[in-house]
């Protein structure tokens, strides 16, 4: 997407030095862009760990960069060990979406018990994490075309007023590589001409809504509006809401979906009110092993702080942290929560939409589901 | 309730000068305890609108005081007039609770067309307002009592473990008088020795439950955990909560209930788990006129600045406002949500608990449903 008239994707190789990893910095958006350098393993899993990154797209690409800054620093006598180590400590960053120990897969299938010489290897590394990048963008740009026949669907019920979509966290551009996963039929549609508003619940503790939904949705000039996370259910008992679209951390292969701390609200809101609850989602974040999500897939929980305290810009145009409750006030932070198949209309993936159901999802991923 | 081993309530007459009415300024907890005093009309209608003071309660009890105000500026010649116009002021200031409005023509009933001389009719209002608000304290500490033994059965089921009571917003003793509502039955439970747990929503935009029943859960001793307002459903699923117990602002005669935005979002997740969902109020809280609460509430819309911008206390231990989405993010807010009664398990009040329909309302009040 662009910035500021500039191409830019989440995360891609420094173009004077390819051993560099450079991203956006997501911790100081909106109030400033600006481009980190990760130069090691380490860089790479304190990025994600702290946030620097996040996004179930974008901490999978990261995690495959990671595994190809892995590949430079390992030697030729022990480069297997090397890079299973490397592996553990990425995986360990974040459990909860698919992607990231998926791409650490994928990198360790290519890498390990190779003939190639450390060269080769490091190329090949290289070229892997360049495909997992490359395919993550593609898929999401996919995901935009199939979504948006369901807001061209809806539009054509709206009179010529706008489709107000709601969603969840950020599950734009900026969650991966390129394009988003909710966002994208959202640009799509807007870029078609289509008539659109995005309701941003700002989600917190860490507002990724208010700092990077709203940041991209001002960056591409999409009508928005920011509301709190307590909002969305007064708006759609009162027809403010025409379909809820979020992103989505993990998905089982019955289509119980994990995502954003909330999310489970919003889809129990959307189904009291007959309003179309989509989750978006590239196929990196299936987890066709798993079936029952809330049984089955494990939720981070993160420091308290991040409930206790909340970041913005002052009058001065300073980045302030400020404590909201009292000193001695414990909190606890889950990442996560999962909306059970049965609310969920359907899953925009990049070969299509489907039902969120065994049954739905492998009409789209008959490789995956029936072989198991 | 006890600040710093001092009774205080919410809002009084200044002993040493009962022209003056004094308040706890709400706007500055948890960081600040601070007493504002309030000389005119003007300045609680200030107080009011500004969110010095808040509460359904509380604000019905401070326009009383209100009242009292207007009584010592009106002048002998053109008392009813100028008392009407007060009402006017006061009435206008916050349109979704109930108690405000009532308690203003509680006033106006006692005070219009009265024969007494100029002083005695002041004297009556200091009376009447004194009555207003005693009874508001008394309420709660009957809403108190019954609730308890809500919190007693369920703790019978609980091994000796704590009941985990999640609430949203502020109903405590800053609500209102004195006691609270809400939180009135939680008093009650860990004063008798209940081990009780409360998950404290942190309630955006205004953050009422992170700044003042935080605040209120320390003063008193009570164990709790902030959480964002998100995380409800997630702790739902996997048993972390054993009660709902929330406050209102306006109940209608069937038991729709209006409260702080988001609270519609816990009632749907407590159906969907099983999780028992009481609403506390008094009776000043109801609304016998009106019966379908999503059609007939007004719901406040207040402003943007709300959500674009979050107060609390920096490292230094100053109170800083950061603003915490892009600068051309528009916002929306509204105050309140309803909750249509079928999700409601009870109805809490100072004569007892009742079913959330209009038959269970009946069974407690029988002179305002049976007479209509």
């Amino acid at each position: 997407m662009n910035v500021n008239g500039k191409r830019y994707r989440t995360i891609w190789l420094k173009e004077s030095d390819p051993s560099i990893v450079q991203i956006i910095n997501q911790q100081v958006l909106p109030f400033k862009f600006e481009i980190l350098d990760l130069k090691t393993v380490e860089d790479i899993r304190r990025a994600i760990k702290d946030m620097y990154i996040r996004g179930a797209g974008l901490i999978g690409a990261a995690a495959a960069y990671g595994m190809y800054l892995a590949a430079l620093e390992a030697d030729e006598s022990n480069f297997d060990q090397q890079l299973q180590a490397s592996a553990e400590v990425l995986k360990k960053t974040r459990p909860t979406a698919s992607n990231l120990a998926r791409a650490v897969d994928i990198m360790l299938a290519k890498l390990l018990r190779s003939n190639a010489d450390l060269l080769q290897k490091r190329e090949n590394a290289r070229l892997e994490a360049q495909v997992i990048a490359d395919s993550d963008a593609d898929s999401c740009r996919n995901i935009g075309l199939h979504g948006l026949e369901a807001i061209k669907a809806i539009s054509s019920k709206r009179n010529g007023e706008a489709v107000n979509i709601l969603t969840h966290c950020n599950a734009g551009w900026l969650a991966f590589v390129d394009y988003g996963s909710a966002l994208s039929p959202v640009y799509a549609a807007f870029d078609a001409g289509i008539k659109v508003h995005v309701w941003v619940d700002e989600t917190r503790p860490r507002n990724q809504g208010a700092s990077l939904t709203a940041w991209e949705l001002c960056g591409h000039g999409v009508p928005h509006d920011l509301v709190p996370d307590n909002a969305g259910g007064h708006m759609m008992q009162h027809g403010l809401v025409d379909m809820v679209i979020t992103g989505a951390d993990r998905v089982t292969r019955k289509g119980d979906s994990a995502n954003k701390i909330g999310t489970y609200l919003k889809a129990l809101a959307a189904k009291e009110n007959n309003v179309p609850f989509y989750i978006a989602l590239p196929s990196s974040t299936f987890d066709f092993k798993m079936r029952d999500g809330i049984k089955e897939i494990p939720i981070e929980e993160r420091d308290a702080a991040e409930v206790r305290f909340m970041s913005g810009k002052t009058a001065n145009g300073l980045i302030e942290t400020v404590q909201i409750c009292p000193d001695t006030t414990p909190a606890r932070n889950w990442g996560f929560d999962v909306t059970p198949n049965r609310y969920i209309t359907g899953l925009i993936t990049e070969r299509g939409i489907c039902p969120a159901s065994e049954q739905g999802i492998s009409s789209l991923y008959p490789e995956e589901i029936n072989e198991q």
